[in-house]
C-alpha cells in the first residue's frame, strides 16, 4: 500500500458539491494528465467537452435522466469517442484513398482511448481534493444530446463527468471478491458462481445499512432486474447514424 | 500539481523487463485498486487472466504479432470485458423473462468497465515502481487467442497488459496540444486543424531525434498511414460470433 494505492482505494462517486468553482488550472491539469494515458498507437482518438454554463448544463441534466447534480456541479466534462478529428487531418495525406476509420475496431479503440484518458482524469482530480460521478446518462437520449453539443459524425458521447468540491461524505461501495474477476492462466467457468455468492451477501449487508433496514436486495438480484430492462437500445442505430461500426 | 498527477505525467509504455517478479501481493494490490474504479451501474462487467505460464505467454505473443515482451514480461495481464458471469449470475433471477445482455449499450458499458478498471491499474502499478505496455494486439488473432484462453460466450479480451519492472529508460512521447481534445461548451469544429498542425510539428522533431535524423514523419502522416490499413476487420464478424452487439 502507498498514497497512491490510497487514493484509488477510497474513490467513491460524489452527487453533491459545494459552491467553489474548479479553476483553469485545475481543468488543465486534470485534461494533461488524462492526456499522458496510453493511447492505441498514440492515435488520441477522443475529445472532451467541459460545460460550464448554466444553461446548457440544465438542458444536459434534462436530457440525461434528470439528474440534477449535472446542472449543481461547476463543470460537468462530456467525454468523447472521436474519429472525426482523426478523418479531418488525415483526408489531405490520403486524398483518393480508402481508410477505415468507420471499422469496428476503430470504434473499439476510440472508446477504450477515451475510458483510460477520463480514469487519469478522475485520478487527478481526487488528488486535487475534487469528486467525481460518471453519468452513462448521456446515452439516454444520445441523438438529442449530441446535436445540442455540435457533435460531428465519427463522434459520440461515451459518458459525461460532474466535478466539483464534494459537499457530502458517502461510504465506500463493496466490490466482487478480487477472485471473482481474477483469473490464473485460463479463464475459470466454474469459480463463478461461489465468490458472487458471498458477494451477494455482502451486497445484502451493505443495503440493510444503507437503506435502515428497508432493503436486503442482492447484487444478482439488483444485476436481474437491469439486465431484463431494455436499456438505451437505440445505441445500435444511432452509433450506424454517426458513421461507425460500418464494417 | 502534487505527487499523483506528477506520477501520471511520467507514464511511458514499458517494453523491456527485468528478471524480478511481481509479488502475488502486488498482484493482488493491482486488481483490487483496478475494481475499485467507477463501474456502470456497479455491474462490473470485467474479467482480467493473470497469464504466468511461459508457455501459454509464448504462444500469446506470437498469437499477438510476436511481441516479445509478452513472453519476457514475468506477468501479462489479459483484460476482458465480461457478460458472461452478469448472465450466468442472473439466470436463475430471471428464469424464462427476457434479458438484454446482448445489447450494443451492453457492449460499450463493458468495454468502458474494463478500461477504467485497467487504467487504475496501471496507476497503481506505477505507483509500486512498475512498468506497463498496453497490447492491442490480443485483438490480432482474436478468436485462436480466446479459444487459448478459454474465454465463453459474452466475454472478448480487449487488450492485454505486461507488467514488470523496468529494464529501459523511454522518452515521454509527446501528445497533442491540451486546446487539440479540449473544447468549451461545444465541440469546436473549426478548431481541429491549427493545434494539429502544431503538434505536426512536435512529432517531427522528436522523430528525429528518437531515429538519429533518420525519419521526420508527422503525426498526420503517420495516422494516415495507420487508417488506411483494413487493420482487425475481423473484430465485427468475431463479437458477433461471441453474441455482442445483437441489437
Amino acid at each position: 500500500m502507498n498514497d497512491v494505492i490510497s487514493l484509488l482505494m477510497k474513490h467513491r462517486s460524489i452527487r453533491r458539491f459545494t459552491d467553489q468553482p474548479v479553476t483553469e488550472q485545475q481543468l488543465n491539469l486534470i485534461v494533461a494528465s488524462a492526456q499522458m494515458a496510453s493511447t492505441s498507437s498514440n492515435v488520441q482518438a477522443y475529445s472532451v467537452i467541459a460545460v460550464t454554463e448554466p444553461e446548457l448544463k440544465k438542458e444536459l441534466a434534462s436530457l440525461s435522466g434528470n439528474q440534477a447534480y449535472i446542472e449543481q456541479c461547476p463543470v460537468f466534462l462530456v467525454w468523447c469517442a472521436d474519429l472525426y478529428r482523426l478523418q479531418q487531418v488525415t483526408a489531405p495525406h490520403l486524398g483518393e484513398q480508402l481508410s477505415y476509420e468507420d471499422s469496428t475496431e476503430n470504434f473499439i479503440v476510440a472508446t477504450i482511448d477515451v475510458a483510460l484518458a477520463a480514469q487519469n482524469a478522475v485520478v487527478a482530480a481526487e488528488s486535487l481534493g475534487l469528486g467525481i460521478v460518471y453519468i452513462g446518462g448521456v446515452r439516454n437520449q444520445v441523438a438529442e444530446l449530441s446535436e445540442l453539443l455540435g457533435l460531428p459524425e465519427l463522434v459520440y458521447p461515451v459518458f459525461g463527468m460532474c466535478v466539483g468540491y464534494p459537499d457530502q461524505e458517502t461510504d465506500l461501495r463493496p466490490r466482487l471478491p478480487v477472485d471473482a474477476v481474477l483469473h490464473r492462466n485460463r479463464y475459470s467457468k466454474d469459480r463463478i458462481i461461489e465468490p458472487v455468492n458471498d458477494y451477494d451477501e455482502t451486497t445484502k449487508r451493505y443495503m440493510l445499512k444503507r437503506t435502515d433496514g428497508k432493503s436486503d436486495t442482492s447484487w444478482s438480484q439488483v444485476m436481474a432486474t437491469r439486465l431484463a430492462q431494455p436499456n438505451r437500445l437505440h445505441m445500435k442505430q444511432f452509433l450506424d447514424s454517426k458513421g461507425f461500426m460500418k464494417q
